[in-house]
């Protein structure tokens, strides 16, 4: 394996967005990993992607399509009859419906066989755990076990380690950081409901709203309301 | 969730036809999984999993794609550039071409999505040890590890347990077994090169032709060369 070769898993928002600018801080050669899981502002997040991967001139690309997540439903993040809720207050107590069952392994799975294939000995994923809405497989315990499954289940000589450098922060010290290292926050997309201006009240935008509030930034993309 | 609802892992061949005749033995109710990952004989293989589901009258069935494994490359069953090994010894020293980076990864987490939202307890995944040509995610610890992430990365109501109930079988016995519990063999397929008759020469020819060989019994589907 390549010490410093790494797969940074990048939806697009803010978390990855940061997270790549973390990477690539640290020295290491970078292949950005996109999943399409038939989300609703699917497009807009792979756009999201391309232009992150241009402002870092990463020419690995990757992009996966898990649609059959889609048909398997559970979420109103793909599944259109279930409403997403709005202004929900965090750290929840119960699980969202925007929740994917077990989205996280899907997406980790993907960035391991890719990272043995090419390898990569590392995978850095923008997990947070305190602003991740009570999703499951955002917590550090969960990624730990990750990391026993892959020395588990990839071959003897493959050493692969996925690395979470946002878990611990809040959306207020993202926000901050990513202006430290100077991340393209204006090319980011977060909303989970709009594709042309950002809705401004579902879960996604409210956490990244109070995030650049919280800062005293100013959050550089469109929002159809008035704050 | 409930107790006696389980999903089954369906490639087509021998060992999942015998492990859906275990599960339904046992008295679970089965919906069966099945996911094309871009193998040479992905269609033949969908045929066998429909055969099979026929069989058993199993209404719930689910094809997955994650052909996106094809992009990665770095297995020969997926990549046509890379020559398949016929006749290899078993159990094998290292680990052979056809080993997919991961992929029983892939194939658990979709069968762990999809048994959270349909409620089902149980996945069975019809994995062999001993005879499984030394891929590392076929191994007892590889399958325990991935019990633990379920239960980190699902709700915390979610109780879903992965069965292997052939793992530690020879394929003697599991062709065997399959005469006694009467399973459709021969709407199986096996093979990894040939889709009409199968070619009686690549490692899952000669694996599951030993074992029919060494159970006294004669294979009911069609091969190319004379054994």
């Amino acid at each position: 394996m390549h010490n410093k070769r790494s797969i940074v898993l990048v939806s697009g928002g803010l978390d990855s967005c940061l997270t790549a600018a973390v990477a690539q801080q640290q020295g290491y050669e970078m292949a950005f990993l996109h999943v399409n899981y038939g989300q609703r502002t699917e497009l807009r997040e792979l756009k999201a992607f391309k232009d992150i991967a241009n402002h870092y001139k990463v020419s690995q690309q990757l992009v996966a399509d898990i649609s059959y997540l889609k048909a398997i439903g559970g979420s109103s993040l793909v599944d259109r009859n279930m409403p997403i809720e709005q202004h929900q207050q965090l750290p929840g107590t119960t699980i969202p419906s925007t929740y994917v069952p077990f989205r996280n392994t899907h997406l980790l799975a993907i960035a391991t066989s890719w990272a043995e294939t090419i390898q990569a000995g590392t995978i850095f994923i923008g997990a947070v755990e305190e602003d991740s809405s009570g999703y499951p497989d955002c917590r550090s315990d969960f990624f730990s076990t990750f990391n026993q499954l892959i020395d588990k289940g990839t071959r003897p000589e493959t050493q692969i380690t996925i690395k979470t450098p946002i878990i611990t922060l809040r959306k207020k010290d993202i926000v901050l950081k990513a202006i430290t290292l100077k991340a393209p926050l204006h090319l980011t997309w977060s909303c989970y409901e709009k594709s042309r201006k950002a809705c401004g009240v579902c879960d996604s935008c409210m956490l990244r709203l109070r995030g650049f509030k919280e800062a005293g930034a100013e959050d550089p993309i469109p929002y159809v309301s008035v704050r």
